[in-house]
């Protein structure tokens, strides 16, 4: 994306060169923007089209359908984004009927990259990203800080001190601008942005280190997603670093991370209450830091506190009565305590398969209780057909890079995202047949998605409802592990009761039970009735399990202003944390420098949770 | 270097082509090679000619010179060696009459990169370098780990439970292959490699926590070596690194790298005493560690406590009776205790300069005592002018790698090496001609090293001699640091004496007297028979101020083996650390295998310290 089109080929272009069609398209398309002709613009988007913008013309996270949908937002848009300068960066290409272009443009107040698909017809798929704002460039690079400051100096400070004195003040003397709550991988990677960006942010977490969010899981959590899929911002996980991190591996890189990149950190510090005065437009937070109480009053708040952050624990009858143990799957020690033991592990997703594996390698005795249908994919299937093209070492080798892969992941539409995926499902099934033949003869129930679109829809749309197989499926299948289907009734002393009257005596008892959404944390910290107003989080409104229509067309309250101003959420994988940190930080940075932000199509709430 | 040259290419290439040119001379040397005929092969070198080899033909760090010094060194090493494959591995460059070219090539055990230079007369320079062993490669990129281990496994161990018991036993129960004492940039660097090859190390310093030999340093300290030049092996500084890195961000920067690459560091360690086992082929080394005694057996003993790393304290009559502070130059604490005291600085080199100009800064009254001449270059011209074609971001655009420019370094023989500084030091002093006549005329006395080669040649020669200028040079200019000529005789109880009978009143006395051998080391913890049978370490042999000659072809001792088996010396700054800790991990790994490594060349020693 940083090849520089020659203007000479671009004159002797064959003009049936997708380099000619692309060059003629954007020069007509720019042209009609500069003349603020939205319908003209619209018009040469094909009958069928997204525009996806990521803050560039929206200062939203918004996809918008069709010619009327490009037109309205232009209206909106056109005079104060004032956009310009299209070009492409890397010669177009062209496969069945589609021509696919890098772009690059600007607009009045920063930088954007693209990604355009034509058809025949016109614009099939159109992505718009801002990556800068002008005159608020990163110092990198060719604008990295000396460092050393050269000359004499009697007021010299070092950038020891200079460190010092800040973490001193910020937060005490000083204000944050932008407070983030949750220090994992979300809160760390936009905190970095953040602090590149020159906007004073303090980041806090209830836990002692940075990285304890995995370093106190349980002790065989290793991440599902591979490298390639989860570098940081700015500096690279080292070519020699495992496929599949351990959890406390990635926890020590967080931690190095952290201090390295010289984040504000607040270490045993819980978030007790936040309200927000209209008035002076600034959060009132009380927090607690090493047991002492400080309030913070940032212009901004963030709530990073995980997407699979807020745990569902049931409320079954008789479990203040039951005498073993009995915790909920992000509290679960790991297996080294229930040698012996009788282990009754509630739900049949990631989390519960990791534990009943573990449990049963340390020599439990495992059931595992199915409540519904789950959706498993073997890692190495899903690794070659699902990621292998953008996320994995062969795609490094031929050119694509991380900030690439995610460009080319963001360009295709939530509509038909699900209509690239089924093809790929197809072929891990019939790939893995063999497996999925044990699966169900062992009575467990095993689903596709409610399309056949499998787990990254499911995992965008809920959230849940899958398990990545890194062998402790074969542990049902064959079963090592038992499996029994239904709801859990009671709990009595020793055992768990089910709807069909079994029960499972049980020493333990992990509740495997997910995750709600995370405006429950805005309940907690704030109240129900802002919780409420700024509505569900995560999910698309595709109508399908879980994820309730109407259709949103991009990820609820994700990264992007909510109802609730000055509020916002910030998480996901370690994908998305790295890609949309971004948006988010410059949605942040616009607002500390002042620069109008006017939020196009802000979403509406359709469900409170 | 890592493009591969089209056969096509190479079969149509034009026969005066520089990749004809080069094709047909490695093909020629090959099989003259092949032949084991050394004088064919050494009669393809130009009459003036350089062969430098990193530990692929001699198993050592050595230049041969002539064309009998090839044809030495091919009839003792061609039997083992078996050097075969010699390609380039992109397209050769030709510029005034000498054709450069990248190549690879393998021998009998290992596999080797390297760089040509060629004249109408044959080879002017060849480097070869060992870059892996056959069957012992890295486990990086496709080769990585997996981290999960997928499946189910009864005796698992996590990453972290595996990670604590080895370094729970190490040391103990189990026995280093390897110890290194000291465990700044040097020790870190050269672990790294270690770990990477899987050979058991333990790397020992004194200090609290790694970084603190930069971190405990005087506090306005900033790396004098640009960002670009500083990388450490594995994980590259990310872009917003300052160019000029501060002490304690450096500092950070080591200790988290040493966890990440997970090296094994026992802080708070002190090696008391080593012995060398002839019987048992091993050292006998005891250890202090938090306290505690400790017995380490390790077969290889590198020291890497810093070629500035034994500070020169002189001994001067009445320093016992001087009442304020005094203390080498290593261990000043900075200037805050000294506002408005009166501070003698002894030493005119790299760290006077830094001491006097932060006292200056915080209010002193400083006196800098110049013994003899010193050597000046501002930064930004040593930079620009110096470094700036292989270590900058103008080179980092270019496609200059860390990597490539490490090469292009070490491909330019010491031999020669004058003969391209001496040009480049003429620019500096015409460029900054102001600021040496303003030097010149405040009295201090200013040379350019013995040939006018200036300050890399005096890092190489003897690692001393010069201030790379940041701004306390002006100081010393325009008076405000007082500059006084002479040789310190006496110190009595507030004073310094001269020997033209000045007095200099003091509060404090900062001996910035540089540091002696790194055999002194030995000397130190083996004894003084071994540190006289290693020799002087560093130097090059150059018959210049205190390189005493003969010539020795490369630096004394440093990342090869010494006249002590089992016993080596590594170092430098971080180019060096980077650099050549791979050569030096390679001979250890080949030794730790078992693989033959017959020395061509062990050095003789000329000099005791």
């Amino acid at each position: 994306m940083t090849q520089t089109t020659d203007p000479a080929t671009e004159s002797t272009a064959d003009d049936a060169s997708p380099q000619a069609r692309v060059n003629a398209w954007l020069a007509d398309f720019e042209s009609a923007l500069r003349a603020r002709d939205a319908e003209k613009a619209a018009g040469m988007f094909a009958t069928d089209c997204f525009w996806r913008d990521l803050v560039s013309f929206t200062w939203n996270i918004k996809t918008v359908e069709g010619r009327d949908g490009v037109a309205e937002m232009l209206r909106a848009c056109l005079d104060h984004i004032d956009p310009s300068g299209f070009r492409t960066t890397e010669p177009p290409a062209e496969a069945d009927g589609v021509t696919e272009a890098w772009i690059e443009f600007e607009t009045a107040t920063g930088r954007g990259r693209g990604h355009l698909r034509l058809k025949d017809e016109g614009a099939w798929t159109l992505l718009t990203t801002l990556y800068e704002l002008k005159g608020h460039e990163e110092p990198r690079g060719g604008a990295r800080p000396r460092g050393a400051e050269h000359g004499v100096n009697r007021a010299r400070e070092t950038w020891a001190e200079r460190r010092e004195r800040e973490a001193r003040e910020l937060g005490y003397q000083t204000q944050p601008y932008v407070l983030v709550v949750g220090g994992g991988q979300g809160g760390i990677a936009l905190s970095a942005r953040l602090r590149q960006l020159g906007v004073p942010t303090i980041v806090i977490d209830k836990r002692g280190r940075p990285g304890d969010q995995w370093r106190k899981r349980y002790k065989s959590l290793c991440l599902h997603d591979p490298v390639w899929y989860d570098h940081l911002p700015y500096i690279k996980f080292p070519d020699n670093w495992p496929v599949f991190s351990p959890k406390d591996k990635i926890a020590d890189w967080l931690e190095s991370y952290t201090k390295v990149m010289e984040l504000n950190y607040w270490t045993n510090t819980e978030a007790k209450s936040a309200r927000y005065d209209e008035a002076t437009r600034e959060w009132h937070v009380e927090v607690e830091r090493d047991g002492q109480p400080v309030v913070l009053r940032p212009k901004q708040l963030v709530l990073a506190t995980g997407m699979s952050g807020k745990p569902n624990v049931p409320d079954i009858p008789g479990m203040d009565t039951f005498r073993g143990d009995q915790h909920h799957s992000s509290a679960h020690p790991g297996p080294d305590a229930y040698a012996g033991k009788r282990a009754v592990v509630i739900g049949s997703n990631n989390s519960a398969f990791d534990i009943c594996g573990a449990l049963w390698e340390k020599g439990a005795d495992v059931t595992m209780v199915q409540r519904s249908s789950t959706h498993i994919v073997r890692s190495d299937t899903l690794m070659e057909i699902g990621l292998g093209a953008l996320y994995s070492e062969e795609a490094v080798a031929s050119g694509m890079t991380t900030e690439k892969a995610d460009m080319v992941f963001a360009s295709l539409p939530y509509r038909i995202m699900h209509e690239f995926q089924i093809p790929l499902y197809d072929q891990m099934r019939e790939r893995d047949q063999d497996f999925y033949d044990r699966l169900e003869k062992s009575g467990f129930r095993h689903d596709w998605g409610d399309d056949g679109s499998g787990l990254f829809m499911k995992y965008l749309r809920r959230g849940s409802g899958y398990y990545i197989d890194v062998g402790a499926a074969d542990l049902v299948a064959n079963g090592d592990v038992k499996l029994v289907q239904g709801q859990v009734t009671e709990l009595t002393e020793d055992s768990v009761l089910l709807d069909d009257g079994t029960t499972l005596p049980a020493d333990v008892v992990v509740y495997a039970t997910g995750y709600g959404s995370m405006n429950g944390w805005a309940a907690d910290l704030i109240d129900q009735e802002t919780a409420d107003r700024v509505g569900k989080v995560w999910g698309l409104g595709s109508n399908t399990t879980k994820d309730p229509g109407p259709w949103e067309g991009e990820q609820r309250n994700m990264w992007k202003p909510t109802q609730q101003p000055a509020l916002w959420f910030h998480g996901g994988n370690l994908h998305q944390s790295r890609h949309y940190s971004l948006y988010l930080a410059l949605q942040l940075k616009a607002r500390a420098e002042g620069i109008p932000t006017p939020v196009y199509g802000l979403q509406e709430v359709h469900h409170t949770s």
